[in-house]
């Protein structure tokens, strides 16, 4: 069923050409179109079934009823307004950024049709060669609307992430980073300083445990870089309180106090098997 | 080929277990007994073919050739004394202890021909439950002689873990310590507080990314209690370092300098894609 008349992806990486793949192989859009930095990416793109047409110029996007950013988040902020240019006053903007209040602050000001999401379906695996229709299924997808978030346009993009499989959850923008700066962006940071601090010759030692903690240690460098400082305040808390929880083990460690250790560890296996 | 006329295994749990399954599979021993405090441990060894006599009680070991020790560290500790009147000098002693300077310096005392090792192959699985007979296939076994180690015992548990499928590699106890603070002891520290940190409420957003690098936070909480206060100088070293590296990850959020931080995260995301 044809929700859109034409759809375009601007970023067409791993979620947003997840996207595209999902929209046309359900026939959810007329037409989808990607716009990309990378002619390259755009060619695996068309290749992939992702996009109809694709292009490293914005214009491609105009007449598009429904835009949706899948960039790291700065490159968001900065083709709000020239996005704002090409598109009419009816169109559906979203973006599917990791970090939401600043974005959507800005957003909804330049664009009256905006709804800021959040699909949890990231991984360290990147770009368009990654893409798969499949991405969503079965995932959370965050809503972040405010009270100027237009109802009908909230509803359509309702349709559109349940089709595409995604369970959606909706949040205000400060929770969505309050809570992201823990389950999400405390544990990149804490897998990158992991790795920074195991010196490099006793890495072939290592087993799978480390591994799995480190996974996502070779996520994006850059686009992490925008997410830690576009969520700078929840995250500098979320740190500090891993610093302090790190602390606590140590002390025990240090004064020898085997009770209050396996209190401790005791706790966090418990609450670590509920996660599944 | 047999190498050894009775197997005695102290502790069948994943490791202990996987290593008498292994041995049985491949007819190395002529008998394999099995130590548990449980009886439903021993039933489960014995119906998984791991041991083919178990008892609560120590006095089964008389007799054997080779008593593999595989229970946690503190209580390798206070068994050592107990077995040393059961077996013959001629008998070959080993661990599979996490940490080892320890155990070795105590037991190379008490035994004639010990000598310590530690089978890379753990995980946050635990249990005979989980053990398998192809459980070190592949994966590293560190020894660690010393010179005090009797070069024979040392040539037949060689043969022995060979045919097991482990690469072999030794080690000083004090380098083993050392080396497995980071990869191992620190990794676990570090998903053990990571869970801690995160509120209970937010874990319903947890996506793979927070699964993956807490996973080994649902470890058994004795015997890492133990693994920690064992290698306690190396590991509160290792865990001051990842402090360290938190703290200047948090310094360039908070300075929001953004090349620094693209910098540092570059260098860990090689770092984690040669792990592989």
């Amino acid at each position: 069923m044809k929700l859109f008349n034409k759809v375009a992806i601007v970023g067409v990486g791993l979620i947003g050409g997840s996207i595209a793949q999902a929209i046309k192989k359900k026939g959810l859009a007329g037409e989808v179109v990607g716009v990309s930095r990378h002619k390259k990416t755009l060619l695996l793109a068309k290749r992939l079934k992702a996009i109809d047409r694709g292009s490293q110029d914005l214009n491609i996007i105009k007449g598009a009823d429904l835009v949706i950013l899948a960039t790291p988040v700065d490159i968001i902020m900065n083709l709000a307004a020239k996005i704002s240019t090409l598109v009419s006053k009816e169109c559906i903007i979203s973006d599917v950024g990791s970090t939401k209040q600043r974005i959507v602050s800005k957003l909804e000001r330049i664009f009256p049709r905006y709804i800021g999401t959040h699909p949890l379906a990231g991984s360290e695996k990147r770009g368009i060669v990654n893409a798969q229709s499949d991405t969503f299924k079965g995932s959370l997808c965050i809503f972040t609307p405010t009270r100027y978030t237009d109802k009908k346009a909230q509803e359509k993009l309702r349709s559109l992430w349940t089709k595409l499989g995604a369970k959606l959850v909706i949040l205000s923008p400060e929770i969505h980073d309050k809570i992201l700066s823990f389950v999400s962006h405390l544990a990149h940071l804490a897998a990158f300083s992991l790795i920074t601090t195991i010196p490099a010759d006793y890495l072939k030692f290592a087993s799978g445990g480390l591994k799995d903690t480190t996974r996502i240690a070779a996520s994006d460098s850059e686009l992490w870089a925008d997410i830690f400082l576009s969520n700078q305040k929840y995250i500098v808390k979320a740190v500090t309180s891993f610093q302090e929880n790190l602390g606590r083990i140590k002390s025990a460690i240090n004064k020898r106090d085997k009770k209050l250790l396996i209190q401790i560890l005791k706790k966090a296996r418990v609450k670590r098997a509920a996660l599944g």
